[in-house]
């Protein structure tokens, strides 16, 4: 019998096909064949991007040159400009503001052929620590109210350009799904005087049938009513509402499964595209105690997203207890 | 200068890319052409189907053969089960019930090429009155909140089976997005003591900038923040929070403008793949004063909506005053 399923943070329910509940190999995935071709990410390139503006480089290299580990760039063609006040108003009974904001591409590694599936860890540290980088450097600016972390991997997922990257927005509002996020949690700690992010932890640790991979400080888990197949997520195992609070000898741990589970899903999906969302607190809030920072990983396998994203429901035609136990097997 | 709106219902924020706004041709679309081979919605294939529940046919003619204008059968493979009860219950502090529903499909028209952008407008009424029967009749058990009715036209939007045909599914709850609705709109009715629909449609016609048509009972326009690049909505003029309220004369009206707007949407975009959804009152609900029924329709030009509705953040690349400005301006 399909399960309906309701999740926990923001209420919404889900379907689970639990009887006829795919398997990795049931999906249809558009191989991605690294195509190759001119590419303005890679080393020797780099005039043909915006001017830098972080980068992890060797000693003695000039900006905007070879010799870096990572880079990151202003969007070519950004969705939001920084210039400007937000100067909220009025169009009879709608709101609006100007569009102010950054959009940065991060350029993850020189190298064209690799992914962050494929990345060694001691790298992937470096991605880790670009993000917390540029949000606490963004959250400087007092027009921004949040900065979103996301990654497009694969053409199908979003990105348009192959060479691995991540990008980064930052706003001068809230996104809807972090707001949701932020009113149920807020709501499960008015009622209960705990984070609903840690019980979730708590249990899915003992429970054990969720669960993907643990080290001492992560976990990463399919949620009990997830979206999509194979959706994972990745959290602290204590409670830390903004990713900018990640200490350095975290990284490290975070890197680790982090690069374990994309390999995992890489392996059991046959490199398909996914995306994955880095959901934490506002910007310049104080440590908020029903909050809880995490990445949300999300494999793109189905083509219903249009009218799911236009309902808000969902139909997921892969248990959660299945996928994890298909991502725990795999092996390398 | 990008600019953020607000939509007034459910309050989430959208950028809108004023300055590099994308039209028609800029998209690109996957062409769309009829495949044909073996069709199980084609007349002659009835037995392939499950049984009829519903249909529209010519006097004398037995169910489950030819001579159906409009037919309604289950989906052979039903996200959901009728028999049992929700038998809501508790894991640890995760909710769950059973999957009880329904899942039917309508199979529009007999015609295998023809599309509801070519269907004849007395056939579109066959199709909404078929909507409207079947709403009626689903609403009558006690175990259902909500019927949602939605198209997946073309395959990137979903449609498994190119034989042009709606999806209706029965459920013991309200859909997440509909819920936000419900709520959004209340909170607006609380404070003004208006429905926040009435309200748009009413500045929407005074403006007229986001406006693509209207007839005396319906107006079809370009909502305010729209998530996706061409999304219209199609609205009763006067206020329903229902469906299955809609009266037989009214129901000639909705399709002469439904089949227009889906019309200069097909030439605007190629016969671009699209999901539409109606959105209605939770079944058995008295008229409520606060919430207005419609239908979205959302062309799917864009691959972000992975990360889009991972986020809640949406980006889209063309203002609806532009939109609804290239789809008056198609002719035929």
């Amino acid at each position: 019998m399909p399960e309906l399923r309701k999740d926990p943070i923001i209420g919404r329910w889900v379907i689970i096909a639990t009887e006829r509940g795919k398997r990795p190999h049931d999906f249809v995935v558009e191989e991605e064949v690294v195509k190759g071709g001119f590419c303005p990410f890679c080393p020797g390139n780099e005039h043909t991007t915006p001017p830098e503006i972080f980068a992890f480089r060797d000693p003695g290299t000039q900006p905007n040159t070879p010799g870096w580990q990572l880079r990151v760039v202003n969007n070519k063609f950004p969705a939001l400009i920084l210039q400007g006040e937000p100067d909220r108003q009025g169009e009879g009974m709608f709101d609006k503001m100007n569009g102010i904001g950054t959009h940065e591409v991060i350029i993850e590694s020189p190298d064209h052929r690799l992914n962050l599936a494929t990345l060694p860890v001691d790298h992937f540290i470096l991605v880790l620590k670009a993000y917390r980088e540029r949000i606490r450097s963004l959250a400087q600016d007092p027009r921004m109210r949040y900065v979103l972390v996301f990654k497009n991997q694969g053409r199908a997922a979003g990105a348009s350009l192959e060479h691995s990257h991540s990008q980064l927005i930052s706003l001068p509002i809230v996104p809807e799904l972090v707001m949701e996020e932020l009113n149920g949690s807020k709501f499960y700690y008015n009622w209960k005087e705990r984070c609903v992010f840690c019980d979730m932890i708590r249990q899915e640790l003992q429970q054990g049938s969720r669960l993907v991979e643990e080290n001492e400080e992560f976990v990463a888990l399919c949620p009990f009513a997830p979206r999509s197949p194979f959706e994972v997520w990745i959290l602290p195992k204590t409670h830390h509402s903004s990713y900018v609070e990640l200490q350095e000898d975290s990284l490290a741990q975070l890197a680790a499964i982090f690069s374990t589970t994309l390999k995992r899903l890489h392996l059991a999906l046959r490199n398909a595209p996914y995306n994955f969302i880095l959901h934490t607190a506002p910007v310049r809030e104080p440590a908020i105690p029903y909050y809880h920072w995490h990445f949300e990983i999300m494999p793109k396998l189905t083509l219903m997203a249009g009218f799911e994203w236009g309902s808000g429901f969902f139909i997921n035609p892969t248990p959660p207890e299945d996928a994890a136990t298909y991502l725990r097997e795999v092996h390398w």
